[in-house]
């Protein structure tokens, strides 16, 4: 089981657009070279993000790319939906029903014991995931940086960052 | 991200080892034919179910596999783990030393908040899985039966399964 490398790019990239000023962008480029990541499959999980409804982008010159919600209402579930869709990790086959003694199909209405079990699982793995938010991402980057490097970050955001229509 | 179908037929296999008197085993042959799966694969499922010291197998022409432990003591997630291993789901590739703020490898010792917020989430989905153990999966496919498919259940086994050694 491997949750693409799309989600980790594309959570790291949101959490780089909550620390952007109300009214300005991000170019795809800018931010696949912030990630030092390659800027085609960026572009690609950053496009999953605005079709998700995650971000929003602006066209041309002065183009780019920021959150189109408050950092706090976007979880790292919701970005996982946007890049790896809503398909549940264990897919059922109903083998139940398969075999010499397989059971009937009107008798298969609920899931079997497996399968419920699995999707409680996953359900916990979502609450888990629901629970966090872009805040608490740039919290973490925060804490986690020193005086050196958050100047480094507004530099460059100062530098790379475009204003945006309105 | 998706979860293979061996973890399902292994778990639904394993549910029907459960179920076996001590001292018989079931046959790789038949145990594929119970759920209506490809023999080559179930056999392969089995092998590692055998690595992972969750079952035993008996060679021969009476040979099959059975349970090297009680039901009770085998859980969801130890066959996760013997089917797809241990990896984590979330690959973290250290992104934040990316790039032209990217921090220095001495400053990321621990986690950063988006790898720390997956391996929570994972660990809630393992709890989950690991409460659940192969009683609770017999207990309920013992509810959703009838008496006419247990009867079933039980002439087939009694047509199949064999004694093994002790």
């Amino acid at each position: 089981m491997k949750l693409g490398s799309g989600v980790e790019w594309s959570v790291h990239a949101c959490t780089l657009l909550s620390v952007l000023p109300e009214g300005w962008s991000l170019p795809a480029e800018a931010i696949a070279e912030y990630h030092g990541v390659p800027p085609a499959y960026m572009a690609k999980h950053l496009q999953s993000l605005r079709r998700a409804g995650l971000v929003s982008s602006t066209r041309g010159a002065a183009g780019g790319y920021r959150l189109r919600h408050p950092p706090a209402s976007i979880s790292l579930w919701d970005i996982v939906v946007a890049i790896e869709g809503r398909a549940p990790a264990f897919r059922c086959t109903e083998i139940r029903q398969n075999g010499p003694c397989g059971a009937r199909p009107d008798a298969c209405r609920a899931p079997c014991g497996v399968a419920a079990s699995f999707y409680r699982a996953e359900q916990a793995y979502r609450d888990s995931l629901r629970s966090v938010s872009l805040v608490d991402m740039v919290t973490a980057a925060a804490e986690q940086s020193d005086a050196e490097k958050r100047s480094a970050i507004a530099q460059w955001l100062q530098k790379t960052a475009v204003r945006s229509e309105a």
